[in-house]
């Protein structure tokens, strides 16, 4: 059983959404990759959202880059929280499918993250399900606490280069 | 038979959509409007574009606002061409309607007309239509002949408006 | 206890954010609505937030207009999800908040939802603890029904309107 | 006979516009191509969409960047379907084409595609090229059911790669 | 014989470009003004424009709203020097309008002002002339030191409010 | 006596700015260049525009990236015309400066060319002063004829390779 | 002796800028308002600058909109750290004065606040004055006491609506 | 005692900042350099911005890119005025920091300088130190002078190029 889905409409999408994927992988979680066109194969991007919901899945990340419908319409197609990711693409770099994301009508959201924020559509995800799992919420506890060391590392790597002159 | 769709994702599009009416009826065409959403009656949404296809349908105007995926939804439904109108609605006054609309990705393109320009969408598909079909290409030459006397008329009036101080 | 805290910088704010109150009462859901700065009251926001989550809080909505922190904030005092709202305000219009949230740095997400769109972030926290409740599940599906039952009352009003002439 | 014509201002426009060539090409379609500008050769270019439309010319594609004229330029020389396409160039990236095209006043439309994108402005071509063509229809359908093939090919290769670790 | 022509693409236009009729009545310059489209009535529009070169014409203004092709199309048509007005109308208030003027391809510039700049259109054309007119060239110093009067005279107002509390 | 000024804020503009140079050399015509900073030397900037008005000068070019100031100086302290040419430079890309130039206030116009449009600068220059100089004017038109031949040529070019395949 | 000068370039920008006006007198500080331009008024503008700062200015707040070159006009006009306030106007509303104002280029910055932000451009100067000035350092933090306590109270203004259903 | 604090998010952002060091440098200033986050080390921030303000600190940098909330959030935590750096990073090239930094709400000022403008900021802080400490305003006059200097010897080396051919 996958509790996440991460969908996207193109395999060129892949070498973004892979930092996805590295942190359902580092938090241990199961998931499913699908590359499924909200228009090219809309049917299909449907039947595998209700195929995903009924096996138990609990949250999709989905991501598009350029007039990006798809996670618009995966929401339109179930009633599980959707995370979309803006993919920078072509002469807008993204800001098309931010606004594309971004700006649902009424009834229907999305939980927008940052252009080609792959990573931070993942934590997002893992948040979520670690509000009713406490082994995960405790992970993502001392995962941020591995950031704030990281900061301070830096930070004192840096002192030490600027103390040298 | 409906040559022609019209369709939007809500019923406050409509005051707008109504100028797309207006010059249909003006050239005596046949056509079909209809309100679906791409998200929240996204099967509702593509049943109406395959029977509308089936039934002879020719053309489709779809129109909307906010992260506008209602004309690509169509698109991806069907191989007849599709006209989109991105509409004026909230914070980004249409920007983000035409940019969900515009920057189709390859493969599924949308023909898309101006902000708010339910009247060139309705022009625009008259013209298609016209390519085939004489007597309208001559409506739509007369259409046209008149703008320019329209022009003319107004030029005139300011001409003399100004040689009267 | 509450499951869902409602905070907002300024309780000008509140004209908006009220959409996101009727959604979760709709709901029946417990909540919090709180008024506090990440500017002007940082250490009580951060306080808010600990507690909020100390008490058995499980996801924040945090609305803001111009450079717009406080979801930032609230994200970074927390591992609960938290839902961004940026608000029109000023002569940037939002675009200003938008960016200010969605475009958090990696580590930090925040789930945003488009400029003023208080009601969707509302039906985002309840999409999201409907995951794990099956009865508020259900009643997320019937809100969902009853938006597609609306969708078709105002398309058959639109076509006796449009037969009618 | 040519039944679409392809016209950009500039000869450097022929590397992006060479995708809608050969789109055109592999639906075996006549056409024509001309480099002709909106503004250094005007009358030429109006000349030539006459000429085009007089030896049986149903649609033409017009392409330009920066402040793109062309489009609308050659629209208002002819009540033939015109589709825009806005090439990027210099520093707004194919922005200022893409308002300069799409932003079309009452009267005269320019169905626009997204920024570069020739394939698409040949694909639109072609979809109304075949509403009364239908051999040139099933060809459509059968290139569509081909990109559905590629993206399940696509995704599968994906789930190969992803089961092999 | 008039010396600047005031070209605009509609009527509605005039209620803007009255500004520029009044500067060019003050410093009593003779001018013709014109109402005539580039896309409805182009070659109206290109007739104009030669006519106006022919008996004496010196500098064009030309001014339009939403894809501002007709100061490009006149900068065409001429080798006189033409100054282009981007209107405010629809829901990108003038910016499409700015872009479809300024960013003019290589060979064909258009001197462009700000938008709505009416009245600064007609100053730089009154400016152009004063280069080699003596006369005129004084009534523009004049009237560059009736501003700097203004402002001083609004100071003096604004220095007595403020120390009268 | 140079008829033409040509000021930018810093050398490093002048790889650009070298165009518009080339293009004045063509028409023969004598300038001036000069490198003055709005900011960093305005009273040199000022002393400049005043000797360079003083000594018979008749029009200046000013370029300039980011906040674009030097223009709009440059306008304040002449009644000669003043051509703006916006220069991309940082983030903005010479949006910054576009605005920063073409959005003067009323009284002080600057005639704004494209962003980085060093040679369509010199040519409105040029064209200005063609108004009142019969041969210069010739020249002009010959320009604007070898540009027309030049675009035959190049659609000739292309023509021939697409025939052959 | 005035430590403050606020200098704008028209009387109209009076109406916001009389939101600084209205802080530096809450927070007793001696200032100077003067009503001068950067182009209309050059001169008398750096004149003031220079008389400012011999009298014993400390800092300067600027405001402009549109091409809003005031700010950095004074700032290149004197060493004295300048504040710029970008003011809203025109179709842009404002963007246009903010990248004008903020993308000085190096070596003379502008402190630049929001659009509009009269109030906060004063609030600065009465900060960088307080780093040398205890009791209007004691002021500062009173003033920001007065603000968490605002928050707090209409927070509970809320709570208590809220309860009351 | 340090009287400048220059924090940043990410020890990536000090391949910028190393040029508010370097001017710092130049002008003999005490200041710390600290990377310390406003999302991931929100108390640490705190605690060393305040532990700055208590040793005699007078003035702080705060740079940072995307949803760009350092600055903000160290102006919330102290009186001493904030200098804001937006950095560019990913694909809105530091409009998103921008914006999230100079539309602070009222209250809370933040000086905003220009997108990835270290040395601009370092210059404005070393100006509003110079206020109150003659020497230093000096040096400011002296750094001015020698950018006067930079720019008329770069006007000659240009003057002698162009003159020898």
């Amino acid at each position: 059983m996958s509790q996440i889905g991460v969908i996207m409409g193109s395999d060129s999408d892949y070498k973004v959404m892979e930092e996805s994927v590295k942190v359902l992988r580092e938090f241990e979680l199961d998931f499913d990759v699908k590359i499924s066109s909200a228009h090219r194969t809309l049917e299909r991007t449907v039947d595998w959202v209700k195929a995903f919901e009924a096996q138990g899945g609990k949250l999709i990340i989905a991501a598009a880059g350029l007039a990006a419908h798809l996670p618009g319409v995966v929401a339109g197609a179930t009633t599980l929280p959707v995370i979309g990711v803006p993919l920078s693409s072509g002469a807008m770099e993204g800001i098309d499918a931010l606004y594309s994301i971004v700006q649902m009508p009424p009834g229907i959201p999305v939980a927008t993250v940052g252009i080609g924020a792959a990573r931070n559509a993942a934590l997002l995800a893992v948040q979520f399900l670690a509000v009713e799992d406490k082994p995960l919420s405790i992970k993502v506890k001392n995962y941020r606490a591995q950031m704030m060391k990281d900061i301070e590392e830096k930070d004192e790597a840096l002192q030490k280069r600027l103390s040298q002159g």
